[in-house]
């Protein structure tokens, strides 16, 4: 078998088979099939794509190419949640201690990554002494003691996919749908859950702006999680505007902690509830929607959710003092109102804009080695369809650094679009996928 | 400028500037810009094609990454003659001297590439003490004194091609038109020509075996010639079965003796003259086709091109007696005839079949570093037309190894397709295209 012939047979369009692409994953994987030989490979299927044999194959061949997690000494229905990423996404710091207080197991392994703001790792790491690098032991430990606990992923999972996305990047390759779909699922289904919930966000702040994509990618994600036997379900949610009202590492933790104290925005708690009641139902927590959601406002109403957000904490190294009072959390040291500069009702707040200047801010990484400032970032004070006064604040900017703070101002001040007529905000979840 | 944006504007169908084909080019040259992106691009092209405009300037800035040759201290106008290449294809060991015996200046560089038999100075080399390796001044010194002169590619003509060749030929690239037309030009300008004739096979021992494909690379190599300055003129020719008789490279060189002394084969002095014709025109020799023809025909008749071939091998260190009596050259031990399994007429002699044999025998090299054998080959006693009784000789194989002899006897057996009906030879020319 030559990589040569399989770019031709995808160039011309042939469909290839589980040998060739085990071949070609393989040998990548390796280093047998060099670089340029698989970006021309990628290219081909940009252009052609690959049918839903083909894009499970890859997946598994990924899959295959390190580690595969076996989480069997955790007792329960393990479910695994993934986003596809917005702007002010902190729904796992709240539905992790939420799905883990009415008794199911979250055993979660977490990235740092690049973005507008840090992933859940760095967003914990706000609190003092947290820590993510547990033994593998401790780890099995705690989700079977406390049912909750977040590693950092220290494993070698799906290694070929972490190849294949690196040069995807620098070749404009990135955006096909059954290598992306391939992509996210392989490191999933290496991570060793029972059953997987996607959250597929859409609109300006999302990497799949249009909706027709978003829905493409769920169906491709939720076919390959079914394929290879774990039961998926997939939601497309809006990110048109950020998600909640914070954004900013420590601002989301402490937003996510008035969720579990039942004082969440409105927007968030809808993404929230959907997911998590899917979450129990895969679980076989809860035997309907309706029980799902009862199950899940009774927690947060009695303050299991929130008692169980603490026990993990201190459990990973956190301080008592910082969880029972936020304001100890990493703080900026400016805190400074955006203005509007016309009146009308909020049509769009563009959540790109928004992400980009808590980057400024220092909110995000922009490479591996990038520094992030937990304290800084953005709260909304108006969102989509509020009513705002000339002059009146839009939003505070929480900054270290007066100069970028300059810089921020008029893109956030940009990135509300204000309307004479009233605005009614759509519904969070557009679909749900489940097959 | 960022390689990875033009990959992806190329990819999305947006036409790339000369700006940024100069910079792709250069870059990739340079080494600045890695082989996966350029791959990339390479397939990026093979799906959206490239204009007349890309063409042409990637052409250039291939042309100008290396070297581009002055032949101005060369008297007259000098015409370069370029085949896509094909089986038995010896046309330039007749032309040179023959165009050189009217005065035309022939200033050649040759390469030696890979193939069934060798290039042009493999096929010299069956001359003892025969070399290539000249310094420019001998070169250009020859030409001006005796009109004729061969030299090796010593020169670092288009050296981004050479990377980008090599590149293309693993990753199921090569076949694009505005690649492969820009990939023959941009070494054709840079060789310092001032008109340019090209002889592209059609038919199934060619590179095209489509006449659409070959018509479509042939009128895009005119336009680039053209729109970069050099008069330039294609003819599609037949390639469907050996061109002349003789296959390998003794072989060859015996056959184009015979033709410079007027017993060349029908089909090859077709294409010959057509070429010759053409040649005279653009060099402004003769006023029109018929005077060329004349000029042609007289100077072989008389005897003044093969005493310009005696002169011009004399000139570049061959021996005497090798070239009054072409016996001398190397001969194989073998002669084995190969006999025809039915009666009827030749309709096809498949050329793929009958090179590949040649190859087989050693004289054709696979890589750079294999050693060719001048003697063997094949020499075909009936071409396509002609009318065949069972058991008469078909052609023979002229061998240095029995068990080689063996594996291409049924190979060229088979190449033969007899049928009942009365078979007419199509014309070698199928088109001329000038502008």
């Amino acid at each position: 078998m030559r990589m040569c012939d399989l770019i031709l047979a995808k160039k011309e369009g042939r469909e290839l088979t589980t040998e060739e692409i085990n071949f070609m994953i393989k040998g990548y994987s390796e280093g047998a099939i060099p670089d340029y030989q698989m970006s021309a490979m990628a290219m081909a299927i940009c252009f052609r794509g690959m049918n839903k044999r083909e894009t499970l194959d890859l997946t598994l061949a990924m899959r295959d190419s390190g580690d595969v997690l076996d989480l069997s000494e955790i007792e329960g229905m393990k479910v695994d949640k993934h986003s596809t990423g917005g702007v002010g996404d902190k729904v796992s710091l709240i539905l992790a201690p939420l799905i883990a207080s009415l008794g199911v197991p979250v055993a979660k392994m977490s990235g740092r990554g690049l973005g507008h703001t840090g992933g859940t790792i760095d967003k914990l790491e706000s609190f003092d002494g947290f820590s993510t690098e547990i033994e593998e032991t401790k780890f099995i430990e705690s989700v079977n003691s406390i049912k909750i606990a977040i590693a950092g992923q220290t494993a070698n999972l799906a290694p070929a996919d972490k190849k294949l996305y690196a040069l995807r990047d620098v070749t404009a390759t990135v955006d096909e749908m059954s290598l992306i779909a391939g992509s996210i699922m392989s490191k999933k289904l290496a991570s060793g859950a029972d059953a997987i919930v996607l959250d597929v966000k859409t609109g300006n702040g999302a990497f799949m702006q249009k909706e027709e994509d978003a829905l493409a990618l769920a169906k491709a994600m939720v076919d390959i999680g079914n394929r290879a036997g774990k039961r998926t379900t997939a939601m497309i949610t809006d990110m048109d505007e950020p998600l909640g009202n914070a954004i900013g590492n420590a601002l989301e933790v402490k937003e996510a902690m008035e969720a579990l104290q039942g004082n969440g925005p409105k927007d968030l708690m809808e993404v929230v509830f959907a997911l998590g009641k899917e979450m129990l139902l895969l679980a076989g927590r809860a035997e309907n929607e309706k029980i799902a959601e009862e199950l899940l406002r009774e927690s947060i109403a009695q303050g299991k959710a929130f008692q169980k957000f603490e026990e993990f904490i201190l459990n990973q190294g956190g301080k008592k003092e910082q969880v029972k009072n936020a304001q100890l959390l990493p703080k900026a040291c400016h805190v400074i109102p955006v203005a509007a500069k016309e009146a009308g009702y909020i049509k769009r707040i563009f959540a790109q804009e928004i992400g980009l200047a808590c980057m400024t801010l220092g909110g995000g990484r922009e490479t591996k080695e990038d520094q992030i400032d937990p304290a800084v970032g953005v709260v909304l004070e108006k969102k989509t369809g509020d009513i705002v006064k000339k002059g009146e604040i839009l939003a505070y900017i929480h900054s270290n650094d007066k100069e970028k703070t300059e810089i921020v101002y008029e893109r956030i001040q940009r990135a509300y679009e204000i309307v004479e007529e009233k605005i009614q905000k759509a519904p969070m979840v557009k679909h749900i996928i489940r097959e």
